[in-house]
């Protein structure tokens, strides 16, 4: 029996129905999601974990109760609801086909891969299976991030005019783990590419892209940019500015602001904590969140939350398909805009 | 094994110590507190749960896979190392003298008694056992209500002149409680007496306190206050206004300013997200959290990490017997200057 | 034909009908009356300028090309509607009474004085006189405080339970301005009880005042404090609570709060501008304005296209002889409770 | 004598140096200009106004008592130090070259041509002359601007790598003027282009400009665009991105981001006052200034004080002819960019 939620979630209702989740790939998010699963969402059970190097997988199950399976193992259980696929990137496509064949829900991180046409074959195989399908972009149920797509989805923007998305991590990766992320377009600004989709309820149509190295000049060796600014055409007339920094040296920056014809809405930084001082010199508050888990862990609690009312419940993907290949395709235009210094049409692709 | 904190502490340095605690009291607030512990504070583990009304503990302790013990045996346990008192405030001071002849670590919710001879009582058995102790002001464990406390201690203030204390809570609780509560100074501004002490670190000498009824006719007609307004004097010429009300309809209101010959240091609401919007008319920013938890929750695992530490590391206690004996002492002196309408000297009592 | 406001104002509707004033003191205040009366509201026109000293006068008058008259002079002068007293307190209720007998409309600096028995003199004299009269509480004017009274009076916040004032200066007076000062009650915390009056709309009828000296020694010689908690209990039950200091190190910290049945509204206090920095260690914004015009400049501008207005359309004075009777009272009793430690009753004098 | 400044500043030094001014051109802008001139800015004096249309001069001239000249009167009058030319856009160049070969000291309201050639004509007769010019440029005066350009130029924020600059009108220009303007790139977004090179201190070398007519579409049959995204490329590797729009119908919104290695700086919009409410259903602070002469009055007296500064100490222009014809020139490649479809070089120009 769970007891996830206790002493704050126990008088609250009727009991969820459980839903069994299987987590292949054992590094820092699957190990995050497995906890996450085991100890905090109402309706989940972490029923096993897996990972291509078994022994990968070994310190988590035992912390978690819960047993190591070899990935067919995992796909073959019949007590086993859905995987959430935490692998590397260039693993999942393959896992997808599987877990799709297998019957299971699948939950897969971002992005499903760096290639167009695997993606399409990962999509294939999902819909041609039937089986429900959610990619890990988080930022989606961040509740203040959340709340500008309401502000816009409940019109209290008016139309849609202008959206900006300023995304700039703590710190930069190691250059060696640059080499296989597929350049910031496709491993950090895919997430606001998905965030403008999200706000905006409009396609993009085309893609302008710049950047530059202002970090670490390593970073420019391995062949990438550590700083970026893209602008993205909609097709319903919105524009997106974003922009984005391996380095913010005060912390986290995350924050959309979606303007239009009758107002905006915006989703702030939330500071660490309401306490602040001032002094003769200077009113101080606190800095931002450092750790991405101190600043978003509450969007991967709500994201685990709304996949298991999806699989309660069905209905349309919290972050379906469409999600899951557009991300990526844009992506792909982006970089492909910033090598030729051109806007690049979606339909180029 | 425990499981709690996993997928985002599990790199965090050796495993801490484990102590093992048994809640005694299973209402709202004991079930709240074995949750925590059962799942969320590296280092605890839940053991047992008991209450007077055996079956009380039956739920708590089957969803948190914890056997129900009689006090009597939670007592004898010698695999238990601490209780948390968390029974009705009536029962307090025989458990703390109970667990203290045990030999057990002891944290009790506050109040330890409204009586300030049966608080004594209750003193001395502690003292008599050379037990550690700690009572349930969790608010001195909010993060920002304890940066104004480490700003007047680390001197950012300079010396203390002035601290305000706004404690409002979103709801009045039923005219039955307010009966048995004690009145509301020894109810509910006793946290904020409890606070004055724990930021301005200097004792407090007399007490003038005012109140009326304006929130709710009936707890007028059961012999208390749902509005109040407390000015301490401090030893060392500080002085403390506080002003509470049972019912702030936009949320829980909980602020600390502390003034001094240097600058300011406060503790401001937090919102409940980041978001907001502006339109022609308005800015609109989020009310605040309205339940207890969504405000303080944090407050609660520090109290319980501190606890933790306060076991494994010995030394001062985060909130000892002077916290335990002050606080109910003010919370009388209060009373009876409310009644008297006069200030009322800590010495009188 | 007056050149105030030009270019900003120049489309701004039908010209104001023009009420001529004539200022009474020469010091600081009287001359930015004066200043701010010739230069920037419409509808008013500095007539002439006088001061017991009457060299004191040149500068100013030569500076706004208006005549320095003598007082007699001044009040004998047909061609001036009113007069603003600007001179030294202990003048104030001979020259509002001389103003009256000559029939000019009265603007009077606060207080009027610090001897009840003489503010009555001044009150019987308006009153026989018929005369307009208005005291100069600059601080009802305040954007900001006045959208609080807004609230309250539109109730927006409901019924009014909790009113908190702080009005901190920035740096203290010279120790001889105190000896002649009347006292912090009545010469600072003054402003404080003319807004608490003025917010909530129900007398006040209970006063308990505590001061210490904390901010300079001298003051204390001086027979005086620094450092004030008042708390004032109204007819409606509504209690208010009012820290003053002597010196706050960051600026002019200026805060009003309603609490009610229904929410709050609060006057914060406005930053120098809009700019702000965040780096690795804090995030940094202004202090406080410093100078008591760079805070309330708007008040007194305000202020007096109140009074252009009063004169010309008539109607209740923006602040009247209760006002100018009231707050002088309850600075009397505050500075009885603080020497008595014990709370007043207004009737007692 | 000036009665400027006259009751807060009387007592602030040594008077001032005087220098007289002519306002030409007495259009909204220019009576603003002739207002500050007259009764704010010390030191300055207006000394007459004229307009190709004398009768438009009547009535500023009228209200601050200063002569109505012909222009040619006002150039060849001795005793004017400087001009202002506050006329129409298309009357700019000929009047900065006239007033140069008469040896006048110039101000110039923005932008000085829409045509880069004859930008090029005015800025030769400047040279040629050698007298003091300043472009209309108030924005670099706001407080909060200037302590983002102050925390770059100080490197508070280490190597800029992000400027992000918003812009946008609270309403709309009538169509007709949108005809005449030379498209919101000339007549809008040169405010921010200035900004742009004011803050980073770094020329931009290229332009990518998208705009859409989403606010009014006869903004569209007139041959403009009312929103719009432009990105600047900047010589040192500084990126800024823009955004604008004709009507946010929430206030007049004006910010500007400055991020780099060490952090950020901000200018954020102010408030009309920081009073607020709070409900159960919401927090609600007050909307944005309206007006232009609300968010930018103080930014048009530091313009002038800067201007008589420059006059007196001489040095470099606080915004000088770089300043006008760069900002045409990026103007120029924005609205390229903007048709074309794709990047476009200041070296094309």
């Amino acid at each position: 029996m769970s007891n996830k939620g206790a002493g704050f979630d126990i008088d609250a209702g009727p009991p969820p129905q459980i839903r069994r989740i299987g987590v292949i790939g054992c590094g820092r998010i699957g190990r995050m999601h497995a906890g996450l699963i085991a100890a905090e969402i109402p309706g989940l059970e972490l029923a096993a974990v897996a990972d291509a190097v078994p022994a990968a997988a070994d310190q988590v199950a035992e912390s978690l109760s819960v047993p190591v399976l070899t990935i067919e193992e995992l796909l073959a259980a019949p007590d086993i609801d859905a995987v959430a696929v935490c692998s590397s990137t260039d693993t999942h496509v393959d896992l997808v086909v599987a877990a799709a064949q297998a019957g299971k829900a699948i939950f897969c991180e971002k992005p499903v891969s760096l290639d167009l046409a695997q993606v399409d074959r990962a999509v294939a195989a999902v819909q041609a299976a039937g089986v429900p399908f959610m990619i890990g972009f988080n930022r989606r149920f961040d509740p203040g991030h959340k709340s500008v797509r309401d502000a816009v989805a409940d019109r209290v923007v008016g139309d849609l005019h202008i959206l900006r998305i300023t995304s700039r991590d703590p710190a930069p990766p190691p250059p060696e783990y640059v080499t296989v992320s597929g350049g910031i377009f496709l491993d950090m600004v895919i997430h606001d590419f998905d965030m403008a989709r999200y706000v905006a309820a409009s396609e993009v149509v085309e893609v302008y892209a710049r950047g530059t190295v202002r970090v670490d000049p390593r970073i420019g060796e391995a062949g990438d940019v550590d700083t970026a600014v893209t602008l993205l055409f909609h097709e319903d007339g919105t524009m997106t500015t974003i922009d984005n920094s391996r380095e913010a040296v005060y912390g986290f920056d995350q924050r959309v602001e979606a303007f239009g014809s009758e107002g905006m809405a915006v989703s702030d930084n939330p500071a660490r904590h309401a306490g602040w001082t001032r002094t003769r010199e200077v009113t101080s508050s606190q800095p931002l969140p450092w750790f991405f888990l101190e600043r978003y862990l509450e969007s991967y609690r709500q994201e685990w939350a709304a996949f298991h009312s999806y699989l309660v419940s069905g209905g349309e993907s919290p972050a379906g398909l469409d999600a899951a290949r557009q991300s990526t395709a844009i992506g792909i235009a982006a970089t492909r805009s910033f090598r030729e210094g051109r806007p690049v049409s979606l339909k180029e692709l």
